[in-house]
């Protein structure tokens, strides 16, 4: 799993990236438009040399291309002027200090490892935007009244240890110890790969930041949905990260031969499966953040001659608040009880999990709207459906979040993932006047 | 795959069952009663001993246990009177011949193979019932105007070349000689299985009837679904065998996150797959021998949060006459298309057979009807959703088919499959009847 292809050289178009790092000042906020944006493209660009699958872009946690993503996140951060290292947990963290005694900390994260087959703006769009513009910051010697951290967190995605959120729950003071004991793929424990390569597991718990030396959290992601594109905005204000409750239901019926058994003697599975995924799909079109999906479904097993006996399938419904989703959660679940009842099937419905939606918090909201409108766009403000590392600050510190639009009618999590430089340019400049601005 | 567990001891009940096929003569009907049925069921258990696989009956073509059943059936009918020989394609056929001159033959005959993991009425029954009723005549001296041939087919479920009713073509002169070169799972074709035990393929040829050879053909089978259980009576008289339209149908939406994507944007294969069901099953209510099936259901590679890009099914849709199925399968195809273009997604449609309905012969149904009458029971017609031996020999020469009542709900194509004594012996008196008064 972790073997890999290991890219290190730098294609010719990183030796032109690397030079502008250094290249001229600007000062002037009109004159920055456009500095951001190529840059920050041709930084994924390079990134994605790494991988651990030929011409696909595959970063998964501990594996040799994401450890080479690190230490090069590390170098970009020192050389940006920050005092950068990797920590315990794999996090590329780089800090441009403030000049105040006692000062708190801004973070500025997102994280740099994929899923399989990736697309090169997930996760790292925010760890450059946040790079690109510090580097920027320490150039032109602006002080801000609070340490601006830059982070890479290691593990957002949860491929290898089927948990999301190493990284920025390690540094959010909300890791989960247990995981340690937790196998990957191959067997290999987490705390096993993490003492293989030296690090000494109480360092982890050390990574908790307190509260009280937190100003605040901002992550810049792409948006991976069309929402924004469909509305034709290029950047949007992260209300809040949905909360999600999921399920597994397998529909016991009776199994018959296609042929012989009359319609109306029929238990068919699949006919209420069927019946149960428009149920869903209607109810959580009753709402402006509610989605509900059935993304899994199988009869199986099934033949083209037989009657289905089981089907199965799996419910995901998300909202922008509690309420929102519990209500809808409740609706599906009865509807599948009344569906399964006037079918004379069975309904055997697991819950695996209900998390609660996290709001983003209202002044850092109002905060990143203000930017939106000096860089002349229209604020818009949506709910994020995916979950983000910016979840595991909330109640910790203040989190504020800024989505970027998707291209490619809002595909992710796929090769085809895309976004225009103007688009990640104008995010950049927010990001800095938010900085400017903030406090 | 053609190993398989070789049970040639009998069990102590089949030396019962062998004493009881040379027990006393009975020659009043009203005697007869309750002969037959025990005959049958024992002669059934006992041709259940052999199988491929331990404690699972399962008897495909050609196999060791398919061998050992066919000459046990060839056994049995040479002992009960019969001029008995397995024939080119593995046929135990037996006849008890008419002592007029010229006589044609009217075949009795279902087949002997089971699917994987069978029950052990579906085709035996009917070879069993003519063999026991032939034992009778033979006893009581009674000769009829017509040979009566008894005809166990080697092979009906088409389990293991991906092709039916092998045997019950052959004799009807519906061979397929293309089928010589298929192979099996195994890479053996047709051809070399059967040439390595020694058969003459011209041999196969040889065994098609002339149709004026032909007086008729009847098949007894258990009904293989609820009809006649649901309705609580005995036997029915099958008016035709369905015909069949099936399709595999893949619907290609756009895949997409499961939380980030609004509803009213996406475009789920797994949703519209759902309103097809739905479709499907609401018009095949709409005729009383239609039927309309979706038995294989998937979404590949379907995961809990994303939304399905892709979703594939099957369609069976059957009627006891052409005009009915095909109007029911226009009607589907349209509804296909208006749902493919009310969701904006494409539906890729192969029709993969449609195979025309068989009448079952108006003066062989009025035989059977005649003769269940007698027997004190309401003649009751129903069409048969399965395929069947008899839907071979439909244009070759008259058929007529007899259902006995299918206990458990109506399950077959399962251990859980059963017939009652009664209900065996009834059948076993209609086809007596039936012989005795055909002409």
């Amino acid at each position: 799993m972790h073997g890999g292809v290991f890219k290190p050289a730098l294609p010719r178009r990183a030796h032109k990236t690397n030079r502008m790092l250094k290249d001229k000042t600007h000062t002037a906020s009109d004159l920055l438009t456009g500095y951001f944006g190529v840059k920050v493209l041709d930084l994924a660009h390079i990134l994605a040399q790494w991988s651990e699958q030929p011409d696909k872009l595959t970063c998964t946690y501990f594996s040799p291309p994401h450890k080479a993503v690190a230490a090069q996140l590390r170098d970009w951060m020192q050389a940006a002027g920050l005092v950068a290292e990797i920590d315990a947990i794999g996090n590329a963290t780089g800090r441009y200090a403030s000049s105040r005694a006692g000062a708190k900390a801004l973070i500025v994260g997102s994280h740099y490892d994929t899923v399989a087959d990736a697309g090169r703006f997930d996760g790292r769009l925010g760890v450059l935007t946040g790079l690109v513009v510090a580097e920027y910051l320490h150039r032109i010697g602006a002080r801000l009244p609070f340490h601006l951290d830059v982070i890479g967190f290691a593990e957002e995605e949860g491929v290898r240890f089927s948990e999301p959120y190493l990284g920025s729950a390690a540094v959010a003071g909300r890791f989960d110890e247990r995981i340690l004991q937790r196998s990957d793929a191959d067997g290999v424990t987490l705390a096993s790969l993490l003492q293989h390569d030296g690090v000494d597991l109480a360092a982890i718990r050390a990574l908790a930041r307190r509260p009280e030396t937190l100003r605040g959290y901002i992550e810049i992601h792409i948006e991976q949905g069309p929402v924004l594109l469909h509305r034709g905005v290029p950047v949007g204000i992260v209300s809040a990260i949905v909360g999600t409750g999921r399920f597994q239901v397998a529909i016991h019926g009776a199994a018959g031969h296609a042929g012989t058994v009359p319609m109306a003697l029929r238990r068919d599975a699949a006919a209420a499966a069927a019946e149960i995924v428009l149920a869903v799909e209607q109810r959580c079109a009753k709402g402006s953040t509610l989605v509900g999906t059935v993304g899994q479904l199988v009869v199986p097993g099934g033949a083209i001659n037989v009657i289905p006996g089981t089907c199965q399938f799996s419910i995901d419904i998300r909202a922008g608040d509690d309420a929102t989703r519990d209500a809808a959660v409740a609706d599906v679940l009865v509807a599948i009880e009344q569906i399964a009842e006037s079918r004379g099937v069975k309904a055997e419905i697991i819950e695996i999990g209900r998390h609660g939606a996290v709001r983003c918090a209202p002044p850092m909201q109002s905060a990143i709207a203000a930017a939106v409108s000096r860089a002349g766009i229209e604020p818009f403000h949506l709910a994020s459906g995916a979950g983000h590392d910016a979840a595991m600050f909330a109640g910790v510190t203040d989190i504020g979040m800024l989505f970027v639009r998707c291209g490619n009618g809002g595909i992710s999590h796929s090769p085809l993932e895309t976004v225009t430089e103007s688009d990640v340019d104008l995010a950049a400049r927010i990001l800095l006047d938010v900085l400017l601005n903030l406090d």
